[in-house]
C-alpha cells in the first residue's frame, strides 16, 4: 500500500481524499491542516496534523493550499523523505523546495466542493523531478484518472493560461450576456441551450472550425449595428475581439 | 390543419422542416428554393417552387434566407394572405414588407445541418404584428418547442447581441486556447472537460456566480506573468477581459 499525506484542507484537497478513496494500491494516512474550518467536509476516519512536525511517515505528500502558500510550506518541509508534489496549474516544478523529491499534479478542471465531479474524467497534468518519481506519479495519477498527460513546467504554465482563456474567459463573455439580458428585461434562461452546445460542440469539433456568428462572416452590417447598440467594456470587448475573429479567418479562407 | 410554405433551403429552414414533420395540426404543404442545391438535405416529398408566383396558398409562411435577402424577399410577396415570419434574430419585424401580416420566429440557438437537434429544447422566441398573428404563432411555436418566449424586436436586437457574446465570443475564447496549446505542443483534448464543464456549470448557477480565475481573485503576480507570455490579440484580449472581470467583482465583493 502506496500511503500519502494530504496538505490543505481546500478543494483540490477534498476532491483528491475523496478519490483517493476509492483508488487501490494508495491509502490517505493523514491530513495537514492548520486549522479545522473544513474538516466537516472530509472523511472523519483520517487523522488530521495540526502541525508539521507532525507529519507522517509517507510515500507521496500532497501539497493542494493556495499558490503563494506552496513555496513556503515545502520549504519548511525540506527534511521529507517522500516525493512532495503540488497541485498547481502555474507554479513550476522548481517553486518547491530542492531538497525535497519533487512532482506536480495539476488537475486541470475546477474543483469546487459543492459540485459533485467524476475525478475519473478530469484531466490530470504531472510532472516529476526524476524518471523513477514521475513513476511513482503516474501510478497514483492513473488510479485517480483515465486521463493523465506528462508536461513539463514551461507546458504546464500554457496550458493554465489556455485554460484562463478556455473557462473564466468564456464564463466573462457568459456574464456579458446575462448582462444585457438583464438591461432588456429577457429572461437569461433562453440562452443557456446555446451556451451548452457551445461546449458541447468543440468536445468533436475544433473551435476554429465551430466559429460563426457576423464577425466570422465578416458581417460589418450587422457588427455595425451591436456596436451602436453597445457602451463600455463590452463594446470594447465586441470591437477586439470581432477584430480578432475576421483576422483569423482572412488568413485561412 | 393549418398549411405551412418553407422559404429557403439553409440550416433553419431543414430544421423546422424536420420539426413540423412532427407538430400535430401543421403541415408543410411547400418548401420555396431559387435552385436545387440543397434540396437532398429535404423530405423529398414536400413539393418545390422554385418562382416566388409559384408559392401555394397557405396560412404560415416562413422564410428562413440570409438576413440580407429577407427584405426583398418580402417585398416580393406583398400579395400574400397568410402570415409571414423570418427567422432571424437582427432583423426587426419592421423589415418585413408593410403590405404583409408579420411575425418573427427565431430560432436562439445555432441549428447546423449536419448535428442532431431536440428542436424542443430549442428556445423559439416569437413576435407578431397583431395578437390573432402571436396566437397562431405561438401555436406554431409551441407545437415545435418546450420553450417559446415573447420578445418585441428591440428586446430580440439585444437577445442576438448577447447571443453573439454567449455563443461567438466563448468559442474564440476557446479558439484562443487552442492556439496556445498549439504553440505548446500541448494536446487541447486536456482543456475538453473544462470546456463542458464551462457551460454545465451556468445552467445552475449565475454566469456571475459561476466566475473564477486570476482576475476573479485579482491575482496580479498570475496577471502579469501570464501577460508576459502572451502577445498580439491574446494579450490584449487577457488584459481587457481581465481588468473587466476585476472591476466586476469591485462594485459587488
Amino acid at each position: 500500500m502506496i500511503k500519502v499525506v494530504l496538505l490543505g484542507s481546500g478543494n483540490v484537497a477534498y476532491h483528491l481524499a475523496l478519490g483517493l478513496k476509492k483508488a487501490t494500491g494508495f491509502s490517505v494516512i493523514q491530513r495537514y491542516a492548520r486549522n479545522s474550518t473544513n474538516d466537516y467536509s472530509f472523511n472523519s476516519s483520517i487523522p488530521v496534523a495540526r502541525n508539521l512536525k507532525d507529519l507522517a511517515k509517507a510515500d507521496i505528500y500532497i501539497i493542494a493550499v493556495k499558490d503563494d502558500a506552496i513555496a513556503s510550506l515545502s520549504d519548511k518541509m525540506s527534511g521529507i523523505d517522500g516525493l512532495v508534489v503540488h497541485t498547481s496549474g502555474s507554479i513550476g516544478l522548481s517553486e518547491l523546495n530542492d531538497n525535497l523529491r519533487r512532482g506536480v499534479l495539476y488537475p486541470a478542471q475546477s474543483l469546487t466542493i459543492n459540485l459533485k465531479i467524476d475525478l475519473k474524467k478530469v484531466p490530470l497534468v504531472i510532472e516529476a523531478g526524476s524518471n523513477d518519481d514521475l513513476t511513482l506519479l503516474n501510478q497514483l495519477a492513473s488510479s485517480l484518472s483515465k486521463n493523465v498527460y506528462q508536461l513539463n513546467s514551461i507546458q504546464r504554465e500554457k496550458l493554465h493560461i489556455a485554460a484562463v482563456f478556455a473557462n473564466n474567459f468564456s464564463n466573462y463573455m457568459f456574464i456579458c450576456a446575462e448582462n444585457l439580458c438583464n438591461e432588456a428585461n429577457i429572461p437569461f434562461e433562453i440562452l443557456k441551450p446555446l451556451i451548452l452546445e457551445t461546449g458541447q460542440k468543440v468536445q468533436d469539433l475544433n473551435p476554429s472550425q465551430a466559429q460563426t456568428g457576423p464577425a466570422r462572416r465578416n458581417d460589418q452590417v450587422v457588427i455595425q449595428k451591436h456596436l451602436n447598440e453597445l457602451s463600455g467594456e463590452k463594446k470594447e470587448i465586441y470591437k477586439i475581439v470581432s477584430d480578432a475573429i475576421i483576422k483569423t479567418y482572412e488568413i485561412t479562407d
